[in-house]
């Protein structure tokens, strides 16, 4: 398991906003019922098997050019750790444990 | 004002967990009134103006430094938007809005 | 086509040196003789059909843990365009041209 | 001294062609005789003093501004070891070494 954060951003479409590009990518994750999925104010963050993750993030980074968009920047950050269990949850509990 | 997202991770400190790091980051950014900020499984998100957010970035990336660590690696994302104000609940308002 | 670059981190090592797993990731792109790689002080890019590099960013990616790194964090950009062929070395000169 | 890798992305310009803000950047950067820069297909790599740095980035992230963009969204990250000099040129001899 790990958790995965994602940002797709497609260049040159004409307008600043970029939140329907956004929608459409979390329709598609609503899919994904075997992932756990978290839209933050920068980004997504996907938790789940990495190889099924990799699989959906194609899937998002196409996404804007079926809407029309000529280039897309995806930036992925894979966060995966082996030693033990890796969860979106408990990465923020062992944060706010300490605070 | 400016959403900037933020992950400190410190290198070869002999545990693979960071979040203690993580933790006396958001000790200093609770100090900080005149920012926004939230924190997800994967990253810091900050909002406000963008010079105060450097200064608290470059603080936030001495942190493991003063806790030992000898190399750290730190990645900044800044969202900046001039045509309208910009907020981290607005920027989730906007996708979940058309949801 | 795309350009790709990608950044893999192991973390906990107990030394801040990490050149031994990016000399690792390299032995390994060597091989792949249908990619365009370039080595940067900060990440590799590498250039060529989109699904072939995610197959390749994904055996970059567990090259740590196969040297006994716990946890990996990978940071992948990726650059699509699709009304124009994107190269590395045309990326570059569209950029020079300027100057 | 740090090594810093920058990219600047304008959004919603009208053209997926992002270069002329690029070559911007880096008229901007052939002005800062302190610092070291490598341009590559995928970003500005810096090598400097770190407050130094900090300081120019914030002069590229504005250049997309200057030329009318609404919207930036800028990368930084930033490498800074303070166990032994960092360089551009160092980090890529202590890969090269050991292929």
């Amino acid at each position: 398991m790990a958790v995965v954060e994602v940002t797709v951003i497609p260049l040159g479409t004409g307008s600043p906003s970029i939140s329907q590009y956004v929608a459409e990518c979390h329709k598609l994750l609503e899919q994904a019922d075997d992932l756990q999925v978290q839209l933050t104010p920068m980004s997504t963050i996907i938790e789940g098997e990495l190889d099924r993750i990799f699989e959906v993030v194609k899937q998002l980074h196409a996404v804007p050019f079926t809407k029309g968009a000529l280039r897309v920047s995806t930036t992925i950050r894979i966060d995966d750790r082996r030693d033990k269990p890796l969860t979106m949850q408990g990465k923020i509990k062992s944060v706010t444990d300490k605070l």
